[in-house]
């Protein structure tokens, strides 16, 4: 018995045209770029997608047109994460109906859970979803980790199907991927952070839920299946790729947003779609957008 | 020209029967005793008010309700913090249809802002408010915290009116005021730990936005008029009253809940209101009802 | 029984003339200052005084020079905080040789410590000890705070003498005076930063080791004493003027350091020592103490 | 050109008798169990050998006798981590006068250092060293990371000769990698988290000084050369092995101290050194000891 998801999964970004508006071409576009660049499924409404920071009719919409455009043809992987279980059930719900193929949430974010009232939030958050659910650490913004007591629960709740690990703690990753070991194959444990795609996937990991694969997936892709199979030279260059891109389009602004405004920038100029962002960020300015142009050509991305 | 505001102005809980659903009639009792117990305003959807644990249904319900009923006898404030733009703004155009009297924001909590980008979050915020604006400082759950330049930037916004700081870091309140002090005597300076009533207000501060004031609220609006006043030792006194309460309400839960779980078992034991919460949040055991019935026997405050 | 120390308490800075050298004759001048302006006790190696970065030479020597320059006329406190139980219960030996009144030890701060693990410290090491014990709460410099449960446990020492509260977090510092009310009234409660003197002492704390007493011992002294005393308008008065200090002198250096350096530079300009710093501090560039200069000037502290 | 340090170096636990004695006996057995087991070097006075929590006197007496051991068989490094410049460049000099190899340092850890202090820090220190010096990043204790921009510099300094990194963030230590890749072939990167070195090291790392080796340097030196030689699977089984290891040993106890406390009564256990632990530490009472026994059973390493 196989994870369910492995390879690559990209945390699509939102290509927005205004606060409230959806870019649809350039969803288009970047549905159709990603695809194409063979990657295993999409995860709309994470972190890197801005979800929390979108209204809720924003997010139905992206959630229809992205099931609409995937047409099949990958998974659909939708993030319901947020404060109030009772819209996180609505959003899983609109996920099911509109074709998705699986629900993520992370903890409840705004108070602190402790560990019983993590467990408690998911349990009852679980009888309210259609879809399988993938559980999402991101404790740098949930203030929360989901603990082994924590995991060892979920491993016995047949419609948890995962685990994305994005806190960075590639111990904690193996340590949760040892606890479900022999009890659930089926479990997929992805990692958030490129930068640790290679060493992840070389030890056991399934894949990467990686930014980066947004602006190259193939990229990403090729790096994933050189982890996988072994090809421990190919995953050095590649990896050692990866890094460049990290180390040139995700340092230009100075916040916590600079990863996602230079991921935006870049597809822009690539000519996929707006760079438009919701509130708090702002799209670049003109000489941080020339100076990710000029990285984007260092790489080798941009014509 | 005197602060807008002055005086307690409870966060209300929000009294719950179900996960979705309104204590409609334990809310009318609870704004009539907050009314009785001579308070200068009521704050709903703040963090006591477990606001991001609620659908935005509720949320609109129970502006709705709390304006009604307290039918201009005291202002209502209406807390309006998201981690969405658009929402926070549809939130605050419901309060000001519902006669709500000012709306409160702090900073969006998903992402933790930088300092431009929190201002630059409050400057796109405002021209959509038609109700004066308080800033709600709560670095604990918001991640960051209200700068001194970003507070220097608000005092030149006519329609922000004051700060609401629960940082529990009392040189932080003073150094605002300090900033606040010639330029805006207008502005409400509100400190959220009841715990640092009595200190703030001796030394200038404007009031509290104290939880315990749901509970007891002639207690906290004496505590404030002595200190005002300048009774220190009716302010030492009361104040000492305040500790006990907060040392035997606040304290049986392990967890961050404690304090809101604390006040709303409290509330059901005097008859009040409902004492279900919304998850990630669970109602006291009745061991923990227990110990709290007698604890508040022990304050008299329970028959 | 009154509480053995009350008033202030300044935190001396230690003035050195080189990488290893004592300013012998700053110090001089720096005590008779303090005498002179009325403090209750001098607080020798403590954080302001850069204790963790001298070395035990020099510390050793500075115990010596202070007792014997102090000469009975108001108590010396000697920090013994250190990673290591068997150098602290040395440094302590000192310092009683040397006719200290007490020590004062924070946590140990290298390795994060269990409650169970620094109550077990603070038991190992006093009956090492000749003179009495203060505890020193710092916990963002040693990482872990003082729980209630080792207060209430330390109350039961009858060496240990009180607890100086440099946390920041009054409501903490009340929980403990409330703890130790009936059972100790001799244990002397002071606090830390100087910008909450006034509302400590109102509600019934007994005075501050504040850094700024180095500078100005007379406006701290009153401050205390129109805390003590109930005279609110003078307590409010010169705490503003605290305040003013406190942000003109405090700012002027990005790092931490800028409280210590801002301390130096000012009595360095007044003439009373050197501004040597041990590493990993500067002292200011010459921009920078113009500054000071300039602020100190507006002060009315420098002639 | 080859890193100066390749392979495993333990950082040895440090074995005592008393509160101030060393367990001269078990420091041998140690010793010699180690250089049997193959590592290529010794680190001395690191967290795991608890330096920070003994004595001056006896760091210097184990810095004399480990060298005398070692022998020149194996290099040996010696931890001068200090909150005073003075007593590091004091303990350095004692190094080079026993023969040590090099000397290692993280960053002063009392004040949080700004990274401009840091790096004057570090520069300060370098004329007062006769040895090669290494860094050794460790912000969960030190409060402090070095930045790209200080290993920048220390590149450019011809003693400083590499970066042990106990982060726990391969992303960082990726990053420093990279930084240094075509300009300082000869420095070592070594990871600190045993549980995060097959991974490094496939990716390019140049060993680890990982506190397990201490009980077990066979293992980790044969997973050390598995992974250099990149022999994926037997890098995957033997790192599944430390995983076990760190699992069952690493988790006794509550606190931070489990780890060193497991080592110490593992190695007590097996009739190596005493387990006498400084403070603010103590050895693990009878029953978790019979746990750490069941469980070296467990992983074949107890007889």
């Amino acid at each position: 018995m196989n994870p369910r998801y492995q390879g690559i999964i990209p945390p699509m970004i939102t290509p927005l045209s205004g606060r409230d508006t959806l870019d649809s071409a350039g969803l288009e576009r970047l549905v159709e770029r990603l695809i194409r660049g063979g990657v295993s499924g999409i995860f709309a409404l994470g972190t890197t997608g801005e979800a929390p920071s979108l209204s809720y009719r924003l997010r139905r919409e992206l959630i229809e047109q992205t099931c609409r455009l995937a047409a099949g043809r990958v998974p659909v992987l939708v993030g319901i994460t947020d404060t109030s279980l009772v819209e996180s059930a609505a959003l899983a719900a609109h996920a099911a109906t509109c074709g998705a193929d699986a629900v993520v949430t992370s903890a409840p974010f705004y108070f602190p859970a402790g560990q019983p009232e993590l467990r408690e939030f998911i349990e009852e958050l679980l009888p309210e979803l259609e879809l399988p659910l993938m559980l999402y650490n991101m404790p740098a913004l949930t203030k929360t980790s989901f603990s082994a007591e924590v995991v060892e629960w979920a491993l016995d709740q047949e419609s948890i199907v995962g685990l994305k690990d994005s806190s960075g703690d590639l111990v904690y990753f193996r340590r949760m991927r040892r606890l479900a070991a022999s009890q659930r194959p089926d479990w997929s444990f992805l990692v958030g952070p490129e930068e640790l795609l290679a060493e992840s996937v070389l030890l056991g990991g399934h894949g990467g839920i990686n930014g980066g694969a947004n602006l190259h997936p193939a990229l990403y892709v090729a790096l994933y299946e050189a982890a996988r199979s072994g090809d421990l030279q190919l995953a050095r260059d590649l990896s050692a790729r990866v890094m460049d891109l990290s180390e040139s389009i995700y340092r230009v602004g100075r916040h916590g947003s600079a990863i996602i405004k230079g991921l935006k920038c870049s597809l822009s100029i690539l000519g996929v779609c707006d760079d438009f962002m919701a509130a708090p960020f702002h799209r670049f300015h003109p000489t941080e957008r020339e100076t990710i142009r000029a990285r984007l050509h260092e790489l080798g991305i941009c014509e």
